[in-house]
């Protein structure tokens, strides 16, 4: 929760909003009377979600002019099934309205995060890796995905280009090679951050091992090859495993002794979580 | 393409290049020589993906500093196979690492939208039914996804509340009955909008006709009940089906006749495509 | 009211009085003390008006840290005579002072357009035609100016270009022809969007009735050719009438039975209301 | 020319083509062809007006796409007749019908502004007086407004709160006397700003001359009055008159031998200049 | 106080947190239990300052998310000794310390600059010459830094370029003379701006002089120079000195009857105030 | 270089030039012909300084309208002494004007730092301490800032508080031990940042060391206890200097052997650099 940047939450919510709305909502407009109050309710509809997103409910309806009072009915992280309820809004029907589709937006995209996540780490439960997730997000809902993968259950890779060093294929070709890359790197990079290297094969890694890397991913290598990595690097070298992770193969790389497994997915291709919201004139 | 929005469009990718950059690339400023070029292509991964997303290339690597020259090798809307490039863009190193992931995280949006709605548009080929969007699309991407929904051969829905008029369920309740709805908005609404109306039973459908609605959307109906719908409306009268439309379920949906389907999960869980760039120091 | 766009007033009036306050007001601050209070009444100086801009009055002050309290004195759209008051304002006095010119200048820009409306509404009165705005606004106020159109009983006109579909001559060049333009804009445009063509002569009007026309604005006719077209259209496609009408004029268009007639100097060319505010310390 | 704030000038007119393209020109869009080119000419329909606004046409159209070269046809507070051409703009037709309404409103408010402030200049040629503009502009076109008056061959008074000492009744109220006012503010405000004081009677003159004012607004006086004050202050202070000043009495006033005169209708109330654009594809 | 231009500190005290903040505090969101309370309280650790910023800190910790409730412990301008309090903030603990260093960081500036003014005003006591500050100010923060220079007991020169008018040499040699650039300048700028003039010799004082200049600048003189300045201008010109001046020569300076003396070093090389907060659970 | 955020660079010049830039620059209006053109030099008047800035000369001057065409004449880093030329620049005089103020505040900020951090980088020449920065920067300036901290030769601390963790001594308390604090933040932050902590006794010390912390900032302590700290930690640890280090006290602190000094003066109290323009009519 504290991680979630409020700051910027209030622009990123605003400018979805605005989005909607345009120059105003004219079906709202025609058809709600100024005064009037209504209670929304906002319901499960896929057989079971681990739901998210709860921080951005009030906002949004506060900005669409909902005037809402929230009754909260999950945690964020919690699993749901059919039928379940997230929220109960009371306020100005028509800012309940306006509000609605944008407030749906967010949750299905965050549920739906949180929902993938949960079942890969649910997969690897009982080893030692952890569940990381990639910068393959939605241009800017990095933060609010990042944010989905922790109520998930996973955790977070970098943030983004000046909150990690990860030299990957194309920096150790133009900086030579592996030790060259890993030299320049920590000459430059402030001390706060480790030095991670994309390797693809065995040799790499004994040389990024060599030159002091502090953290080695593991670019689609065989099973085999990853329990060699290991034992290459023994305990003191944080190991990732990337590349065309499912469901299906998490376990076993797991169970090599990995520290740390990424898994795109999570972010770009996550199916959206169903929810509906109905609505009552009060 | 000229429905794109040039003038938000680059405020959009400064937005996302920034999200990804924040304060700059450490790994490609300690790696990269200030002068060095190089030589990016960007190549298909997937089986076969319909590509979409060309027009942001130049732009993200040349705010990224990367003084992009680019050879487009597939238009828009194109079908491509595993292997298949589809740029090729030439400049400064440096700039070409910094803007990789933001490029590809629109290509991979991008065409995995205009992917799944081909999917669609095929399975109804022959039928008068057009495939349209909706407005559950990712927050800040509409204008982007929707450009994709076309360039997959799918057609667009209202952009926001403001550019359309669609009276639901909630607004019947709120102003009384469908024909009070429909008076209301023919009321207020400016001439150049259709007034669109969601009914759920064949009894709403009548009396929507019978106030002049100008188009029906016909929400989780059966087979059977939007026959009849289409019986009722005549031919002057736009019939639209919505709710839980599959690759499965579409085409016998269009072969009752109906004017337009809508689908919500061409646009909030298509399959990102997968899309990767690989570069050369020149 | 509801279709005021909350959202960005607030942004509008912030630009507003920053451009008028810019570092601060220099006047102010060396004549009130800090902790100063006041109270503010904003009356009318012209004979007759039509109030228009009551929601811009709170946040303005508010914005200019005048901690009001608002008596609001006028509704939207309400006639005043000469010495009327509109509001009066209780708050620091500070506030009043430095969001005083603001407010007034949207308040008299408003309230000038709601003014010039109604004397074209009532020009009409009884007759089936709805006096609609045009795009035909200042820079940066439409939104603002729309609305007050509709406090003064008129109706508006698309909001912009992407909120209906308006083919005027220049289009109908560009695509080759009357039936070509409105055929490729019915392909594009989403459904809840009606078509509309400007025609010059009577020859366009009926290839625009053939090929299918929604709406057609007649272009600068005489009467006679209006009623024409009138006759020729029927009552399904609807007949808007611009270009150079004013209040000498008006009357005899709106018997001819077309639906609209739309006015440009509504919004481009009202004479601001006089309105004045006065202070007394408390 | 070289007062025009150029690094705002590209935000209001962003803002100003944002607010009327929305999502996009979807008439545009169906109607021409991409790479079609066309000529656009704008010409004066109106009488006679001073013309003013040629530096926001350039960027008007670049922004909307259209790519122009422009061949300007009259200079900024030139006369012009009915039928003048104003400038030729030749670039990407869609580019010139989307940016038109933007190009034209603009044109339309300046060439108006200026067009009344050269009646007002012309009436009072030959006396001491200069024609000055006020605060009363519209919200947000402040900066283009002011410079249309220049153009008109006006001058301007004080941009804004920050930029100008003007002690009106209400800061007297609150400073307890015109004395202790303008002590105050002679004590506050940077030496570089004068030091005005609005009186309504004699006596305030009398009073604001003994405390060292620089300059005294006269509000709403007699010509007798205006005569006296001319006197008792010599030709050390400046004087100006405001309130309800006309093109039937500006004359005479300017003839009293004061040195300013500020009229807020010049930027209020200004009737729009009629001007079109016709565009022919190339 | 009143000067303090509040619209725009919002954003100021806004960018600023954003910077410090980026997507979160890690630190924080690892060591402190979201529901935890707090109570700060910010101390001198310099010997002997003028303390300046206290309206900033309320706003910093609310947007931080500290719901902060503020005891005020010192006044804006008192001179305050090692170990003094200058607040107490009770509220959110996480919310605090994420405010922590942005608000010491207005803090320690505002208060080194109040500071440095404090000793050149101390320096000038009993003479007529005012401590004015310049345009030498940290990009961005020049509303801050006037402000404290005021609170230091200083004055303010313009704030920019377009609150007053200041010919340098550089526009005497575009405009060709003294006397030219004169004329030049009371013919464009608005009647509430005085015209100064920058001098760097006695003939040029003379010049000015006689073209009627506002105030001069007396750039680099000699104090002989200085002296014969004030003889030749008289009492009714202001008279500035500006260049290099230091604590050791301003009282020299002030004595010659000068009646500004302009510091650079005021803004842009005042030694920051060593202000710390501790923070205790509650 | 590379490091220098371009994306966000814009932003802030921009800020800084409207800063004093306001509604225009009414000196340079009223005295500079539109058409003319010149030539500047920015000279060196210090004795001696470290260059820094040349990166922004070019946009400022072209945002300012100078149309400039840049000679380099110094490198970013390099000392000169007084006279030297850092850079001329030919174009419209007028742009040269309005640009240069804001060119030469951030000039002589960026020089002034890089000049203070090389006199630190000097003093421990030949130890293995590196000098770095801290957060204690000028709100909206960390990046120029930092910047200019590499440009003297010393290194950067993290940029905020999203890209490192430092563990203080508020945290600690909040998180009830040194071992609780490092435990927790383990769990929580991405792989990619490596955890420090601030230890105010070597008893602190030896518990981080026990709790596996990654970098130790040594606080205030004595020479003594920070060479027995270096013992404890061995040279896997890496071990950080900070608290009211001078160029008095920073050499004998490196001989301890100590990785990082962090200096908080290098950013908040650099004087200034003494530069200056001179301009000359082409």
């Amino acid at each position: 929760m504290e991680l979630f940047r409020q700051l910027d939450l209030q622009d990123l919510l605003k400018r979805a909003l605005h989005e909607d709305l345009g120059l105003g909502d004219i079906t709202t407009a025609a058809t709600v009377t100024p005064g009037q109050r209504g209670r929304a309710r906002i319901t499960v509809k896929d057989e079971r979600i681990v739901f998210c997103g709860g921080p951005i409910i009030e906002p949004v309806f506060a900005m669409a002019g909902g005037e809402p009072k929230i009754t909260a009915l999950a945690d964020e992280g919690q699993e749901l099934t059919r039928g379940a309820s997230v929220v109960e809004v009371e306020g100005r029907l028509a800012g309940l309205l306006i509000g609605e589709r944008t407030a749906l937006n967010f949750l299905q995209l965050m549920s739906g995060i949180a929902t993938a996540t949960r079942q890969f780490v649910n997969a690897v439960a009982g080893t030692r890796a952890r569940i990381v997730d990639t910068r393959k997000t939605h241009p800017g809902l990095r933060a609010v995905e990042k944010y989905a993968v922790r109520a998930g259950g996973g955790f977070n890779h970098r943030f983004g280009l000046d909150s990690g060093v990860l030299i990957k294929e194309n920096h150790i070709a133009a900086a030579g090679s592996v030790t060259s890359a890993l030299e320049k790197a920590r000459r430059l990079a402030p001390h706060t951050l480790r030095i991670e290297i994309e390797c693809e094969t065995l040799d790499q890694v004994e040389e990024a091992l060599k030159a002091g890397a502090d953290a080695i991913l593991l670019d689609n290598m065989s099973l085999d090859d990853i329990r060699r990595a290991r034992e290459l690097a023994g305990e003191c070298v944080i190991l990732e495993v990337s590349g065309g992770v499912t469901l299906a193969t998490v376990r076993a790389i797991a169970e090599t002794g990995v520290d740390l497994i990424s898994v795109g997915a999570l972010t770009h291709s996550a199916k959206a979580a169903d929810l509906s919201m109905r609505i009552e004139p009060a």
